[in-house]
């Protein structure tokens, strides 16, 4: 099939698809989750083989990716996401009378999706951002990844059977396979209305240009990662430094290092540098060498390693044994906040378990890092209550500079809900405004639309007097679930 | 001044003006709206003259100006425009414990506005783009239009004295004058966050691009306009022929047709179109020649016309009067649909009252018309109800098509309310997923952070347990304003 023939049936589906009751659409995506889970066994082998993570890790992800397509059934369901809106006419009023106004969220037509390679199905065929794309109305044309074709392909056959049962038309869902052109002639389609990525800044980053380049640009929602910085403060680094240091570890070596959010840089007081290094130095030992997703991720790990090596600001607590094929083992340097400030280098993303330590003299020190940060998707603060208070400036200019700010905990681990927040200031995204985890990812593939004195008939059910759907909507300005007198 | 410091200024303020309580931000807008009713005379007088728009538009447009600056204090101190999403935690959840997630919109920095020619106060220094910017909390650099530029610096200072009054930093508003290159550097700064522009598609396209081209990209929301089309179907033009035609010619010669929402682009039945073409013809006697708002759009109309006077397709009822250095007169000029659709440069936007009618032969030939048609701020449908039944494909196509869809009346005359959507798909403006007037205009200016597991003593008051602002917000997925019980 050439791409004008899928396109074309992408388009034809949305006006049919767009138009169908929510309660199908639901019914389609729980068919998709449920499809899936028939398949489970199969899946996890065929995913595991491919991208090298183990099957415990696998499992679960299955479980992630048929939790977040029952999340979004749930709130294709609920229906309230497409933020109806409506001014009733008022026709007394003087000197004009006043029309009817009603709006809402529609769907923005045929979206290009490219799945990531460290997420073979969360953020892969069936992941968020196919599926999310799907609940807000969109067909999805979802280029697989190369790094694992099998399962790519078997869990797009997955959609398409899911389609085909619940009487959806087969152009709601293509499975694409190609290289980097393939890439960009998705891009460049004309009947493409959006495009969602996860993986490097620099694919992200030439397809937002392409996009961008167009006759008709459309939005790019590139997730491309981050270091997502974490910032120690004495009082709590003090009183927990061993339990610290070990989930420190954990987050870092977690699936290779190969996660979004893990956590690349850390900055230290100086006065407890010295042992917080021995506590993670330790904790490191018994991170084991492990396989990356494939050859090409070792070897720029390795890399980044080397170009690093030569940075005489860095002092290296731990390098990296000596190189594999596709095995990696995690590395440590330190270098003082003072020089981690002159050098954007230093915050550049190392794809894997390198952790980056930094030490500050003093909390004025953390200021001008903020400022001097790069977007990131996640920044984490480990203080105590009663030190957290005396950081309201940095965490003021911190805000500026994520998607998410944690207080707990490390930021792998996305949970996948309603408040999830995934995406944050360029170069961590192409689009700060939308997330590509929970539910509020169902609106990047939407836009509104007004309705002025629609014949009742005619109305959307979401913008109906009678609120069939049992909506929340703003009425006059006020959310309610009441229906409107007229 | 140089850029440098205005931006730092401007940055400056941002840090203090996005953390004030949202009583103060409402009192500000509030004192501004005050501060121009004061000066109203003088406001009317300058913009006047400037303009060469009518007193009593220009009283008017100070009006809604006001009136669209209380509608933003209304919403600020409503507060529930941040979308707060609240996910508790639930330490006993196996196997892992579930972290507390809270989510809302934040302003997104220093913004740069460029003002609109066509009108010297709403879409101007302290317009719509202005105000929400204002209103989400982010500081403004505003461009004043050199078509108004005595008008624009006198409100801008209404703006500063307002700040000065509220106790907020100056660096909140800054008035910039200068001409493309000014424009250009504005955008190229790496301390602007997002740009909102409203003029013509050159202007806009170019800034967009200058954007993309940044080390950083940021958001363009910029407005060009379009040709709002209008489809009068045969049923309810017989039965309302000469008034339809009347409220038509009232639209397009609105302003010199200077409006955004002009509907330069009808499309008639054949057999009513003779009819249609004599009413229409009939109102236009009336219409005098008036003045554009300078002698450069009076100019780009002359030769936009001539232009397409070389077309053999068209036959022209009505040919401009003799060229005038600022007087423009309408003209209007029809031509047969399967000719309107071989060539994208009859959905031209001549700006000023030119009125292209396209005679359809079968309501099949609109289908083909809708395929074709370009992104539209508004598209008017003129059907009786039974008619509009028949008409659900067309309906669906042109849904794709525009920000907003009219069945009665015309598009000029933009409510000022919630549930207005004044933006549509490309060309007509750079971003459809947002709108440049109404209630939902402040969600341009922000963006979604998420907090985890944040100390309650820091949370904002939007995500507080006890919901001190009374908002509206959804909690585990419900929208409620109840506390949340921990």
């Amino acid at each position: 099939m050439n791409l004008d023939t899928i396109f074309s049936a992408a388009q034809e589906a949305f006006l049919t698809y767009k138009s169908i009751s929510a309660d199908k659409k639901a019914e389609f995506l729980e068919k998709i989750a449920e499809i899936l889970e028939e398949n489970r066994s199969a899946i996890v082998l065929m995913a595991g083989r491919e991208s090298n993570l183990p099957e415990g890790r696998i499992n679960g992800e299955l479980g992630r990716t048929t939790g977040q397509i029952k999340l979004f059934a749930s709130q294709v369901r609920d229906g309230s996401w497409v933020e109806a809106t409506i001014d009733p006419a008022d026709p007394t009023r003087t000197p004009l009378p006043k029309a009817d106004i009603r709006r809402m969220l529609i769907p923005i037509g045929p979206v290009v999706v490219f799945g990531a390679s460290n997420f073979p199905l969360a953020f892969s065929t069936a992941g968020g951002d196919t599926i999310s794309a799907l609940a807000a109305g969109c067909p999805v044309i979802y280029k697989g990844h190369p790094a694992h074709p099998d399962t790519s392909k078997f869990v797009g056959e997955c959609i398409s059977q899911a389609a085909e049962k619940c009487g959806i038309p087969a152009g709601v869902f293509t499975h694409v396979e190609g290289g980097v052109k393939m890439g960009q002639d998705l891009v460049k389609h004309p009947l493409a209305k959006a495009v969602a990525f996860t993986g490097s800044f620099g694919a992200g980053k030439s397809l937002f240009n392409i996009a961008n380049d167009r006759k008709e640009p459309i939005p790019v929602y590139a997730e491309m990662g981050s270091v997502n910085p974490v910032f120690a403060f004495q009082g709590r680094l003090s009183n927990e430094l061993v339990p610290l240091a070990q989930s420190y570890v954990s987050s870092l070596t977690l699936g290779s290092g190969q996660f979004c959010t893990n956590p690349g840089l850390i900055f230290v007081p100086r006065h407890l540098a010295a042992n917080f290094e021995s506590a993670v130095s330790e904790a490191l030992q018994t991170a084991p060498s492990s396989p990356m997703l494939h050859e090409g991720i070792a070897d720029s790990y390795y890399k980044a390693l080397d170009n690093l090596q030569t940075r005489p600001e860095l002092k290296w607590v731990k390098v990296p044994d000596a190189k594999h094929l596709i095995n990696v083992s995690p590395a440590l340097a330190e270098i003082k906040a003072s020089d981690w400030i002159e050098d954007d280098i230093f915050q550049a993303e190392v794809f894997g378990s390198f952790a980056l330590m930094v030490v500050y003299e003093n909390e004025n020190e953390l200021l001008e890092v903020a400022k001097k940060l790069h977007g990131q998707l996640t920044i984490t603060l480990w203080g105590d209550n009663a030190e957290l208070k005396n950081q309201r400036e940095l965490i003021s200019l911190l805000e500026e500079k994520c998607g998410r700010l944690l207080f707990t905990g490390v930021p792998t681990g996305v949970e996948v809900g309603y408040a999830m927040q995934h995406g944050g200031p360029y170069p961590s995204t192409t689009d700060a405004r939308s997330t590509s985890v929970g539910a509020h990812a169902i609106k990047r593939f939407a836009r509104p639309i007004a309705f002025q004195d629609m014949p009742s008939a005619l109305l959307p059910d979401a913008l109906k007097d009678e609120n069939p759907l049992g909506i929340v909507r703003q009425v006059n300005g006020k959310f309610t679930i009441e229906r409107i007198l007229s």
